[in-house]
């Protein structure tokens, strides 16, 4: 996404995040992948840690902790003070996308940032010890129950966001991050009008693999794909795609294979900002594909 | 409550707090009355300012402002934390009692705080603009607008909390604290039962009186007394309590007056630990007082 940002113009770009993992904490709506983009693309954002603000402080946490509380789900008092004022506006009747679109506004993002949805939609991981909240799996369960099968809560009455088909309808070119494709990417692909739109789309769409020789750069990409679609190669990555891809971007760890789609072969680990920039170039090709 | 905890044994001593004017925050739970008890008594409060604790961080807050919540009732980071673990703990059905109880063991708390009840109770302020709740009333209009009558919601059907009315029975001395008696220990006296106990009390009774020369130390309780019981001498604090007391402690800057219950005539102003403790034991001279 930042490297994206850096080669063309921001507000030309609407970013649809993922709000399958968002859970309650506490009673607070939290949803991690779009307050990631909103502290990310904000420049305030926690780079080593992945995730949370920087120059955070962890008072609420550890008297929580004192207190008998489960902080698993870690909230720094910065990020609180986030959540503390989206559970105000979700409460007022705000819909999450206005507030995230109120949120943007103040950390000065000119990118567009819309949650897949604004209904209920959660993701359930279905492990050998049982179905999971993802949030469950995922942090409490540092991801290491094997995944067998994901299922995505209400996402069959789901409805688009505002903003999101207009985006999908209007984009010159639609680019699959490359983040886990069954827990990140597909809850926003759940939603059924935005892979409508996506499968019925003008323009060329290219995914980008979160592979790196087989292995994910981070978190359980790499397991999942061996066991949910047989292999960890840009193959398998595309199977996660069918319909709704027109290009691949992978990484030349990967190999030369015969794929459906075009292959854009690049180096897409992203340690800096010269490196995130090739891979927003390289994604870019994608956009003289014929759809 | 501090004094009296330095001339009594800690553990034989309950007390019995208000939740009239608890209200949400962001949908976090928060017991002003019942906090600021625990953080006095734990050692952890901010004694200046009043409320809160002690060493306080205000990094949530002021991103929720940032953001563009209302952040006119203030939660410093470490007090969020104990919001945090409330919350959690009344989602899983926990009774207030309970959390309260296991926090105050938390904080090495050796005296038994209770809430007047688990029910829900609010205050609700009526003054010539309307019918406020009691915080947007109290912190919000800093208590300025005239008071014309206090309701609280929920009173007919509020039961006192586990432990409440074994206290009173059990107890060899009922003290009513030197707080606002419309709105700190009147929500207390709206549980009936409560009021109930201590009208048939077997023991004797006393209340500290609020006001040092026809003036509260802080806060409307002689605005109050003035215009709902016709002054703000000793005699009108009594008639805020008509059946409940046995005695009254108040200042000599009061003088001398007629009442119906033994005056016991002190100095009340508590500045620092030898106030205290005289005030507390002025308070339990009452004990020899006839029922």
């Amino acid at each position: 996404m930042q490297g994206l940002l850096d080669v063309v113009e921001p507000s030309g770009v609407t970013v649809v995040g993922n709000v399958g993992d968002d859970l309650e904490v506490a009673g607070l709506h939290v949803s991690p992948d779009l307050d990631t983009l909103l502290y990310t693309l904000g420049g305030v954002g926690d780079e080593e840690r992945g995730w949370g603000r920087a120059g955070e402080t962890w008072n609420a946490r550890d008297v929580a902790a004192e207190l008998g509380a489960e902080t698993w789900f870690q909230l720094g008092d910065r990020d609180l003070g986030l959540h503390l004022a989206r559970a105000e506006a979700l409460q007022r009747g705000e819909p999450l996308s206005a507030v995230i679109a109120r949120f943007a506004d103040a950390l000065g993002i000119a990118a567009g940032i819309l949650p897949a949805t604004d209904d209920r939609l959660r993701t359930w991981v279905e492990t050998a010890d049982g179905e999971l909240p993802f949030q469950e799996w995922f942090v409490r369960l540092r991801h290491e129950p094997d995944v067998l099968g994901v299922r995505f809560e209400g996402a069959e009455t789901a409805l688009p966001a505002p903003g999101v088909l207009e985006a999908l309808t209007e984009a010159e070119l639609i680019v699959i991050a490359p983040s886990n494709p069954f827990v990140s990417i597909g809850p926003v692909l759940a939603v059924r009008e935005i892979r409508d739109a996506i499968t019925n789309r003008r323009v060329p769409s290219v995914a980008i693999s979160p592979l790196i020789g087989g292995k994910a750069v981070k978190g359980p990409a790499d397991r999942m794909l061996s066991r949910l679609k047989g292999g960890t190669g840009p193959f398998q990555v595309t199977q996660c795609y069918l319909d709704l891809i027109d290009a691949l971007v992978y990484d030349e760890a990967d190999g030369e294979v015969e794929l459906d789609v075009r292959p854009i072969v690049t180096r897409t680990l992203m340690t800096d900002a010269a490196s995130r920039r090739r891979l927003a170039e390289a994604a870019l090709e994608a956009a003289a594909v014929p759809r």
